[in-house]
């Protein structure tokens, strides 16, 4: 391959075809997630109301590796593999040493990297004969996701997205009709949980938390129903390391090993999904990658949240995951990254966190949009609201670079593009874009809801 | 390659490296454009005004090739080469023995073809010293592919967009202004064009012949400023032959020649880009496609216009071509695939329509958005309201094939996604979405305004 380079492609013959679980690698297992009732850790059957055994039996895998259903694989190759982008514009503007690469996922139907575990699990779903998915959304990235999912297998789904992105956003509740989904603001007068919320505080924006307790019980309620989440859980992390294990594939074509990885976090599924393949690399000490996290400095869950057994959702009722959390009844200030607007972290990410093999750092939005206006004079392309983030944190690290004159190869994820996140931008430049203050006081006040554990 | 390939990549080193000039292959040259006064032929001179002298040289050049600059391949390579879709599942769900494929240009940071002419332009401009360009844009698509390469090479940009779609898609304004461009509705008070038109009419819906007039008004006004046309020359539909040329390269990796190539008509750029490639291997005896343009219901200017010389804008501004028109004061109905609502067709697809080489049909915007809904549900991509008349053909073409079982190769471009353009797709959810008639009146209205030569 030549040194000239803009983009690292993959043949669609060169797609990987099994899907990498990081749990079997790690120095010690997660902690299991509890019964609320019993406390004691929940089985199989316990969750059998909300997924289809194929995706239990993945939650709980002890494999290295899942094979790619072949008519997953179909439909991934919709769009795979996605292209690995060199930023050289933006390393010019910068006029830094570092080279930046972004694994580009906007190149998905749905614009994101949600796709790769939409995907699968609407197909297991249609295995086992479920019609018809519930879920929530926030941004509505997953949402549409799901809808574009479904209507590759023939189902039935109902999105419950947060109040706050539905009036942000109404092109995305299109989009997802378009793809035969039907959309619900959140919290709706639907659901028990939604009418709750709404009699407490008739004017909620909505939070991802509620909208999880609006879908899970609509699903728990009838029997050709499962549900559907778009992130948190083990097994969407695993759908969606196939990011980095294409990008594992894309840096070696071109020779190079990422000194620094970082990627948004919201519930830590882009995240997992480019990091953990690299961290296989690091823990069998092939390459040694600074890994790390970034998130808004208004949901910071990891960087200021506490690491507990808490609820996934508000109306509590999910079984309780130990992760960082910033209390189940947090509702984040209404940045336009709707899709990190969640109280809590992934359980795995949490524990990789805990166990010091990756780091964590807050961004305001006001930063995260001047990168993504930068990055979109420089490379052409409108990121998303999440990934400003990840931009934000490779720009410090390139201006870093600068500084020391260090040549560090840089990578990240642009898990999406902000073609419906347009209102967003035009706030930025009318000057409109709060940076809210960090949440000490709100956070204080829901941590005082998280169950104590005896 | 595998048979049963999804899409066809080329590698960025297999991107072609020159522009195809159809011109010299044609059995005889377009007519010229005349001067509005003299009527006699213009001459490079007339147009250095408006444009560079490097474009005005390919606007009338003699040359088969044409190299494309290191510059603007740099450029180019943010997103080229573009995929070439194989739409499987679209067959599969029309029951069609027909092959599909499509020419994806919605990879492009502005999300269409547009940015393949707009880098050259922005690039020639500042070659020769220009530091501002100004534009016209329907839709948004051309505008926002202008500000994007202006942003490339340091150009200020100013856009008059027709005032309906400025209305129908905000964030297509806040799109040009992420990559730095200003942005007027079309007609605006600041052009004597655009006031006359507001005297005459305070709430014109505007057209692209409005628009044209007032950015053409600017351009002439300043010694610093040039103006950018996005379809309808010859240098524009040159620059856009590397839409045929990477298609070429791609049927050819799969082994297959289109029997029917179909692409949507607006001015002509994406479908001269699309075919003229094709159009010399048919007149070189390589392969023998019907080679089909479809045009909106709404504005058929090749199907119901007159083959006669007549002026590009409506303020009278342009040089006189010889192209098939609907009158250049011809306002078109507010369909949504704003960038079909020209009066007029691009000179030299005129031509090649009056010498046989090419048919055409018109299609109303329903059928259109009924085969773009059918096609994101099962490819995943949601076209752009111009492409979905290029998807309504194709789908007519390959439902032909089904009734006769033929196992035609259909070919066409989806020249745009319709991120942007969801209203028009909650519009059409709605039932709300109208089919205009004919608009007999209206072209014989404004046919009696095209001046009568002697």
């Amino acid at each position: 391959m030549s040194d000239d380079y803009s983009k690292v492609l993959l043949d669609e013959s060169e797609m990987p075809t099994q899907w990498y679980n990081v749990i079997p690698d790690l120095p010690a297992p997660p902690p299991p997630p509890l019964h609320p009732g019993t406390l004691e850790p929940i089985g199989p059957d316990d969750l059998a109301p909300l997924f289809p055994m194929a995706l239990i039996l993945q939650e709980v895998s002890g494999d290295s590796y899942i094979d790619i259903p072949g008519e997953v694989l179909d439909v991934y190759r919709l769009w795979r593999p996605s292209p690995l982008l060199r930023a050289r514009r933006l390393e010019q503007e910068l006029d830094t040493p570092a080279k930046i690469f972004l694994k580009y996922e906007g190149v998905s139907p749905a614009g994101s990297h949600k796709p790769n575990t939409a995907v699968p699990q609407a197909y297991y779903n249609a295995q086992e004969g479920v019609t018809r998915l519930t879920t929530e959304t926030g941004a509505g990235q997953w949402g549409s996701a799901l809808a574009f999912a479904t209507a590759q297998y023939g189902l039935e789904c109902e999105v419950w997205q947060v109040r706050a992105s539905y009036d942000q956003k109404p092109y995305r509740r299109t989009m997802m009709e378009v793809w035969g989904a039907r959309v619900h603001p959140s919290p709706s007068d639907l659901t028990e949980s939604g009418r709750a919320v709404l009699a407490a505080e008739p004017s909620s924006p909505g939070s991802l938390g509620i909208a999880i307790s609006e879908a899970v019980e609509q699903a728990a309620q009838r029997e050709d129903t499962r549900y559907a989440l778009g992130s948190v859980l083990n097994h969407v992390l695993l759908h969606q390391t196939i990011i980095g294990e294409e990008a594992l594939l894309q840096l070696a074509k071109v020779g190079e090993t990422p000194d620094v990885l970082v990627g948004c976090t919201g519930g830590g599924s882009n995240f997992g999904g480019l990091s953990f393949p690299f961290l296989r690399e690091k823990l069998a000490g092939r390459m040694d990658p600074v890994i790390r996290c970034v998130e808004p400095a208004s949901c910071p869950s990891l960087t200021r949240g506490e690491y507990r057994y808490d609820f996934g959702d508000t109306g509590q009722l999910t079984p309780l995951v130990k992760m960082h959390t910033l209390g189940h009844s947090f509702i984040p200030d209404p940045i336009h990254a709707g899709g990190l607007r969640y109280h809590g972290m992934s359980p795995l990410v949490s524990h990789l966190y805990e166990l010091g093999l990756v780091e964590a750092e807050s961004i305001h939005q006001n930063e995260c949009f001047a990168a993504a206006l930068r990055f979109a004079r420089t490379e052409g392309i409108l990121p998303a609201p999440e990934p400003t983030h990840a931009i934000a944190a490779a720009v410090r690290e390139a201006l870093r670079c600068k500084e020391s004159g260090e040549e560090k190869v840089i990578l990240t994820a642009l898990c999406g593009h902000g073609h419906l996140d347009l209102a967003a931008y035009e706030k930025y430049l009318a000057g409109e874009l709060v940076d809210y203050d960090y949440p000490e006081e709100k956070i204080a006040e829901a941590m005082a809801n998280v169950p104590v554990l005896a």
